[in-house]
C-alpha cells in the first residue's frame, strides 16, 4: 500500500471521501496510515506532523479542501456554488487548514489556489477542488523530477553530499526535492557518499531520510547535527543539499532548524550549498527572511525523546523548528523552472518572471 | 552523599580501598554511585563514561593508580618500590588507564604525573600515589575557582551565555570550568540568561548541565544543537563558553563534538567565544589540532536514544565525539594562571612559561 510504479511512495492519497496519510510519527518502526474524514482532521494531522514537508503539506491541504467542499456543498446543485452559507463554511475550513503550520508557504499557496478556482466558476465546487488537488499533486511530482535532473547537472562525479531533515518522497508527491537531486545524481553514478543529519528534535534524518534512501538502495550514513560542521572541516562533504519551507523575494530561505548552521559552516569550509524547492515555495510578497514567521513548538519535543523524559526536571527549552538562511550563503536554488545562482532579489524576480509567475521586470 | 560544604558536588571520591564514582549515565533520573575496587574497573568506567569530563577523568585515573599501587605493592616494604615485577604490573595498569579515552590529555597528564612521583622516591608507592591523587583533586578545585573569577572578569553585566556539553562540577573536582565561569559570573549578577545545547548523542546538556545548574538555582534554557547558530543569528547570545579536552601548542582546542560548529557560528555573528581549561589540558608536545587523536565511538550511540532504537534499520553512522576548533576562532582561553587572548603558539608558550610549566622562551 502507498506505493505506485510511477511515483514510488505516495504519502498523501485521495480515497474518494477521505484523505489517507502515512503517519510519519511512527516511522521507521511502523507504517501506519491515517484516514482523515473531514478537513479539520486534515488540519489537525498537519499540525501534529502526521504529514510534514512543505510540498506534502500543500497537497494534503488541497485534498483537505475537497473534503471541505464536499461538506459545504453536499446539496449541490440545490445549494449553489455561490451560496453564502456554503461559501462561508468552506472559507472557514480553508482558514483552519492554512493556520495548521505557520512557516510552510506551500500550505497557503495551495489553499489560495483552491479558493481562487472555486470562486472563478459556477461548476460543482467538489469537482473543481478535486481537479485542483490532483493538479497540484501531479505538478509537484513533475517538478521534483525536473529539479532532480537540474540539480544533478551541478553535481560532479564522486561527490559526497550532506542533507538535513527530510526533503524526500515523504515530504512531497514523490521523488523529493533535496532527495530528488540526490536520487537523480545517484542514478547517474555521481554520488560517492550520502550523509544525513539526524535532525533533532524530530529526528527526521534518522527516522525518515535513512528509511527512504535505504528503501531505494542508496547507502546513507547518519551523523549528529553538531558533527556536520566538523564533517565539512574534515573534508568529507562537497555539497550540502536541502529543501525549503518558504523562500523570500530576496532569496532568503526558511527551512528546518539547523539549515542556517549548515550554510555558515559550508561557506567557512568551501563546501557548496544547494536549496531545492518548487516555485510554489517562493513568497514574492515577503521581502526578506526577517518577515518570515518562524514556528516555535512545545518545549516537550526537546525534553523528551521517543516519549521518554530525558532532560533534568524543571528545565525550560527554546524550540524554534525553522531558521532562515540568508541568500548570501546559498550557492544555487534549484527550481522546476531553472536554477538561480548566487540568489538575490533580481535573480528571484527574473526566474519567477521567466516562469510566468510574475510580471516581467520592466 | 557526594556533596561537601566546601566543593559542592564531588563526583570522584576516594574510599580507602575503592574509587566511588557518580554514574552519570543514569542522571538526571537516578543518582547512582559505582564503587571501583581495582584500577581496571576504573579504566572500564572511564571508557563507559560513568565518569566524563577531562579533569574528572584525570582525577579518577589518579585514584585508579592508587588502587594499582595497592595491588602491585600489597607486600611493601617486603616488595620494594623498585621491585621489577611490581613496577611492571603497576605500569601495565597505568597504560590501561591511559588508554581508556584517547582525546582527553588530562588523563595522560595525571597518569604521567603519578608515575614520575613513584619512580622518583623509594617511599611507599601506595602513599605516594594517594598524595598525588589528592593533590591533583585539590589543585583542580582551586584552579576552577580561580578560572571562574578570571572568566567572570570578561563577562559584562546583562550577558546571555551559551554552553555545550557539560564542563561543570560533574566534569571536574568541583565548581567546573565553563560552568565555573558561569557560576562565578552569575554570583556577581552578570548573567541574564544561560542557554545549554542538549549535546547529542549523549545529551550531556539536557541531562547533566541542566541538572547541575538548576541544583544551584541558576535558570537554564535548553536548545537543540542545530538551533545554536540560529540563536546567535537572532541576537540571543553574547558569549559561547566551553571547556576543553586537549589544547595544542598553537591554541587549537579539542572539545565535545559541536564545539567547532559553535565557534564558526559565533565568529560569523559577532558572538565572543571563551574556552575555560586548566593548564593540565595543554599538550605542548602536540603542535596543532591535526595531531590530536579524535575519538570515534560506536554507531549505536546515534542509532538509539535512551536505549530505544530510533534510526531506520540498516543505516550506518559516523560518531566522532570530539572536534577541533582552530585557535583563530577563539577570543580567549582562560586558565588558572591567566588568560590567553586571541590564542596562538606564542601566547600559549608565554602563558605556560609564566606558569613555570615550560622553559621561558629565549
Amino acid at each position: 500500500m502507498g506505493h505506485s510504479a510511477d511515483a514510488g511512495l505516495r504519502v498523501v492519497q485521495w480515497m474518494g471521501n477521505a484523505v489517507r496519510l502515512l503517519d510519519q510519527r511512527h516511522l521507521p518502526q511502523q507504517e501506519c496510515w491515517l484516514d482523515c474524514n473531514d478537513s479539520d482532521a486534515v488540519a489537525t494531522a498537519i499540525h501534529a506532523m502526521v504529514v510534514r514537508g512543505a510540498p506534502a503539506i500543500g497537497i494534503a491541504a488541497a485534498y483537505g479542501a475537497v473534503l471541505a467542499a464536499q461538506s459545504a456543498w453536499a446539496g449541490w446543485p440545490a445549494v449553489a456554488t455561490r451560496d453564502v452559507t456554503a461559501s462561508a463554511a468552506f472559507d472557514a475550513a480553508l482558514r483552519r487548514l492554512a493556520a495548521a503550520r505557520p512557516t510552510a508557504v506551500n500550505l497557503h499557496w495551495a489553499v489560495t489556489r483552491v479558493r481562487a478556482e472555486v470562486t472563478s466558476t459556477a461548476d460543482d465546487p467538489r469537482a473543481v477542488c478535486l481537479a485542483v488537488a490532483r493538479a497540484i499533486e501531479a505538478e509537484d511530482l513533475a517538478a521534483n523530477r525536473r529539479m532532480g535532473e537540474l540539480g544533478a547537472d551541478r553535481i560532479a562525479p564522486g561527490s559526497r553530499v550532506l542533507t538535513h531533515c527530510n526533503a524526500g518522497a515523504l515530504a512531497t508527491a514523490g521523488h523529493g526535492t533535496a532527495l530528488g537531486v540526490i536520487r537523480s545524481a545517484f542514478a547517474r553514478g555521481q554520488i560517492e557518499a550520502v550523509y544525513a543529519d539526524e535532525t533533532r528534535p524530530w529526528l527526521q534524518g534518522a527516522r525518515l531520510t535513512a528509511w527512504e534512501l535505504l528503501r531505494d538502495g542508496i547507502p546513507v550514513t547518519l551523523l549528529a547535527d553538531a558533527a556536520a560542521a566538523w564533517a565539512m572541516h574534515s573534508g568529507r562533504i562537497d555539497w550540502v543539499i536541502v529543501g525549503a519551507d518558504r523562500i523570500a523575494a530576496n532569496g532568503d530561505v526558511a527551512n528546518k532548524i539547523g539549515t542556517y548552521m549548515l550554510a555558515v559552516a559550508a561557506r567557512a569550509n568551501g563546501v557548496r550549498f544547494m536549496v531545492v524547492a518548487p516555485t510554489s515555495t517562493f513568497d514574492p510578497a515577503c521581502p526578506g527572511g526577517s518577515a518570515i514567521p518562524v514556528e516555535e513548538r512545545a518545549p516537550e519535543e526537546l525534553l523528551e525523546v521517543a516519549g521518554r523524559r530525558i532532560a533534568a526536571a524543571g528545565v525550560s527549552a527554546w524550540n524554534p523548528v525553522f531558521d532562515v538562511t540568508p541568500a548570501s550563503l546559498i550557492d544555487v536554488i534549484v527550481t522546476e523552472h531553472g536554477c538561480i545562482d548566487r540568489p538575490d532579489a533580481e535573480g528571484v524576480r527574473a526566474l519567477l518572471a521567466t516562469a510566468g509567475l510574475l510580471p516581467a521586470a520592466e
